[in-house]
């Protein structure tokens, strides 16, 4: 039997998504919790994999087991073995067919930025900080280049593992609540570090220090050491995945929105 | 000299906002920043005080020092001496009748209750929880008799040391953004545990437990062991310190409503 569950975390305090020797991944602490129910072991494949200290409002993934659990055990009993800042939000059955990753349409990855001149303190490990007003104007100008099907090599990590560097931007939106700044991007699928990396040079264009059709001279160059540093992971959340309606998944289209308010 | 310092913090990790024989208080870490830079010993007196798991968009405090500092330094060099979850946002000089706690009009604090059946992991330490969706209508009903200066001994500790239980509650807002309700509460002074006590009572009337009138039952009886148990710490924020304007202090009224997103 295949079940796909949906989750979400907070991502200090733990090595990334991906399961590592040390058993630090989200992912191990995962699996951990599901064998406790299962009685058995229980391997997950995620929808998509987050850094070191990045964060997830909904992730979702699928298993394979021969327990069989109402689908409330999959969520309840799950969430009072895992740890407190990992809580499963719903379980389904799935056809063999379904795949968390390969049959995602979509991702949506949130950065949150505060731009003011005192660091985060209330919102430390949350979300990304600039010491001063950025001037979202311009990154919103200059962010409407990347949409559409690109070569993103500009923003690509050395170690992205990706077989291709063309990815499908759906949509970037950056919008201001006082002195936060959210970015929402939504592409197809996403290279290794992409959102950090365009977020950092986008910072750039917001503080001045290049003028908005620099993003697109940085696209067209396909050369990461022309773009501006990789951005720090406290404010990047994994905020939606799109599927198919089909599957029938209890994914509200409206959660990121909601659930990432940094 | 008097100075006058916004801060706001991360109240998980700190037993409180008062100073402890253990030195684990948000004012023991205070103090011995700003220390740090005065070159000297340096008491701080609070607005308004937190108990341990309790949040702070926005506190207010003053010291006196003979240090003479550029205000910059009060603020980016406390900064950079305080633990991460605490952030001083604005400092001032202030003249000799200024106090933090006497000289405040009013107190704001900001509740956010996550009402689904899946307990929080994202905002795990950060926000209240209650496993099934509250009927906010009938919450904000019944919160409606609170409003008002009354004797609130019905919501008051027992250990609460104030000198009459009398308290003037300025203003009661109840939002819902989606699974979230945005509970926030104005008087000129609250008694110790007052607001996660009547979060905890209203709570019993959302889901069904008691009609609307039975708050103002409660508040007539002022009787403490009639009404509901203290609400979990997590979800409360001191959220807004109200002065005179004469004061001209950095505070924005807007802040809370902002830097509480929860």
């Amino acid at each position: 039997m295949r079940i796909a569950l949906g989750l979400e975390y907070d991502g200090r305090g733990f090595c990334g998504w991906q399961s590592q020797a040390s058993v630090c991944g989200v992912q191990d602490a995962l699996e951990r919790a599901l064998a406790t129910i299962a009685g058995r072991d229980v391997r997950v494949v995620a929808a998509g994999r987050t850094d070191t200290g990045v964060h997830a409002a909904q992730q979702v993934v699928h298993f394979d087991t021969e327990a069989e659990r109402p689908l409330s055990a999959w969520v309840r009993g799950t969430n009072t073995v895992l740890p407190d800042a990992i809580s499963a939000l719903w379980a389904q059955v799935v056809s063999d067919e379904f795949h968390a990753r390969f049959c995602a349409r979509s991702r949506s990855y949130t950065y949150l930025l505060l731009d003011r001149h005192a660091r985060p303190g209330l919102q430390a490990g949350r979300v990304g900080w600039f010491h001063h007003r950025l001037d979202d104007d311009s990154m919103r100008d200059a962010a409407r280049v990347l949409v559409g099907s690109h070569d993103f090599s500009a923003f690509r990590a050395a170690e992205c593992q990706a077989k291709t560097p063309f990815r499908d931007m759906h949509e970037i939106n950056i919008e201001r609540c006082d002195d936060m700044l959210v970015f929402r991007f939504t592409a197809n699928a996403f290279l290794h570090k992409m959102v950090r990396n365009i977020v950092g040079s986008l910072v750039y264009v917001g503080c001045g220090r290049h003028p908005p059709s620099w993003i697109g001279e940085l696209l067209n160059h396909r050369d990461r050491r022309r773009a501006a540093p990789t951005f720090m992971p406290d404010g990047l959340y994994l905020s939606a995945i799109g599927y198919d309606a089909a599957w029938k998944l209890p994914i509200r289209s409206d959660h990121a929105a909601i659930a990432v308010r940094g």
